[in-house]
This record gives structure tokens, C-alpha cells and sequence, in this order.
């Protein structure tokens, strides 16, 4: 299988109409607020989706033009490889985030903790399943420092 | 952006030959060893990536022949939208999966807590943050009352 072919099942509405005004992660800016806009052919699928708390969107880069094997993270200057970061100039530009169920209407989902561009095609999307999701004994390598002692790091430069 | 085609960055080696050998969850079954082979050209990427104790992996559910809106997952009768669970047969075939990473040598990554299928395509690796993909205070919908009082349920079989 060398080739695999996807479709946008939807677009997410969001406040963020350029890289530069994103969060490094939407759980440190939690108060903005998006929602995806489904295609009406998927509505049915949101069904019982609205007794979960939290959500995993998986979309598409859409504004990233390259791909790195290495690249910055928004943290600090040093590299690291591109499977260690979440840097959207990766092999296939997947993105990946967990966000806040607001609630649910039709075939849009509101939603908080946000840390994508409006207009973003969406991929999937998936229940966030505490038994499975959330691990403990967790070590989060070059991230670690950054956040040692409860530090929430707020630099946001998009590079 | 009507169509997006993504390549293989690599293959899943797992015990798993059949889907009626996947535990519901890697986590549950944690001695299952499995590896990533990933294209040599992407070796690269995993620079750094050692030093996480966890990573989560995006493949592609290469055995679904099937899209549905609504879907039975493995614990119980109940149809659920198909954005409520966890099933193969999804719009896009996207799989995800947090596992546990046991050592990387070269282009290889080994890891347990394995679900996935014998020569799955791999789309993505990411590494797994806890601060941003842990959360709290998380509703699970209809998966809690499975998972009440602790119990961790049994039940393996693939639909």
C-alpha cells in the first residue's frame, strides 16, 4: 500500500485565523472557543458523543507546504526529530488535539481548549477515553524541564 | 481540499495476526511486545523521541472494507455514533494508539500495550505529553459503566 486517499469529513471554526495566534496547546488557553461544522453525511456518527467530556480531533496541516525529519519546537531553539515534537511540518500532517466538549447541535461541535486554525480540514474524530488515555508514570522527555515544578510556559512563537 | 493522500511512513510488527487476537485496549494486555519499522528515509524523525515514555502511534486500518455512521463497539450491543467509539470502519480508517516504548534502535521502534494488527500501515508518531494529553475530570460516556468500581472488562471480540 503506497498511497492513501482521504477526505475532509468537516472544517473547524475557530478563532485563530493565523499561526501566530495560537497556543502552544489549547489546554493553556481555555477560554477560546471553535466548533467543527461535520459535512451533513457524518451527523449521525455524533451520536452519544456528547456524554463524553473530552474529544481527540485528528485534522490536516492544510497551511504547512514542507516536511522535516528534524525541526524547533515552539519552546525552545534546540532540534529534535520530527517524531518528537508536534510540529505540523511532519511526514503526512496529521494534527492531533484534545478539546472540551461544549455541546452539540446537528452536525457542529462547540467546543473549549482549542489550538487550531479555523478553516482546518478535519480528519476524524474520536471519544477521549479516560481508561485508556490518560497514563500515569508518564516521562515526557525535552518537555519535562519546561514544566518542572507546575510551570506553565507561555511563549508562543510560531516558527 | 476535496482529496489528501498520505504514504506509509512505516509498518506495525505485531503479534497480532487476526483481529480476534486484539485485546479491546493495549494497555489492558501489557506484555504483548510489537515494533514500528519505519522507512529508513524517516529513521531521522526519531531522534529524541527515547527519552518519552510513551508515544502515540496513527496508522491506517488496512483490513476495513467498510464506512458506517453508527457501529457496535466490542463491549457491549448498544449502536453508538461512529465519533463515540473506536471502531476500524470510520470515515478515513484512522487508528489510534498510545503505547509504551520499550528501546529504539535504528529505524525501529519497540513498544508494548499493543491493539493493533500484523502489518498495519503507520501514518504518524507523536510523542505522548502528559501535559497536554492527560486530563482530568473527564466524563467517558457509555464506556464508565464498564469500567465502574475499577473493573477492567474482559471481552476481546471483534465484530
Amino acid at each position: 500500500m503506497e498511497q492513501i486517499t482521504m477526505h475532509p469529513i468537516g472544517i473547524i471554526c475557530s478563532p485563530y485565523k493565523e499561526g501566530t495566534d495560537i497556543p502552544i496547546q489549547g489546554t493553556f488557553k481555555s477560554d477560546a472557543e471553535a466548533w467543527i461544522e461535520l459535512k451533513d453525511k457524518y451527523a449521525g456518527g455524533l451520536k452519544d458523543l456528547d456524554k463524553f467530556s473530552h474529544a481527540i480531533i485528528l485534522y490536516y496541516f492544510h497551511k504547512s507546504q514542507r516536511e522535516e525529519t528534524e525541526g524547533r519546537p515552539f519552546l525552545e531553539q534546540n532540534k529534535h526529530g520530527i517524531f518528537a515534537i508536534r510540529s505540523p511540518h511532519r511526514p503526512n500532517h496529521i494534527g492531533f488535539s484534545i478539546v472540551k466538549i461544549k455541546k452539540i447541535e446537528a452536525n457542529r461541535i462547540y467546543f473549549t481548549e482549542v489550538d487550531v486554525l479555523d478553516q482546518t480540514p478535519v480528519l476524524d474524530i474520536k471519544p477521549y477515553v479516560k481508561y485508556f488515555d490518560s497514563r500515569d508514570n508518564v516521562k515526557s522527555g525535552w518537555l519535562d524541564k519546561h514544566f518542572k515544578d507546575g510551570n506553565i510556559p507561555d511563549e508562543t512563537i510560531l516558527r
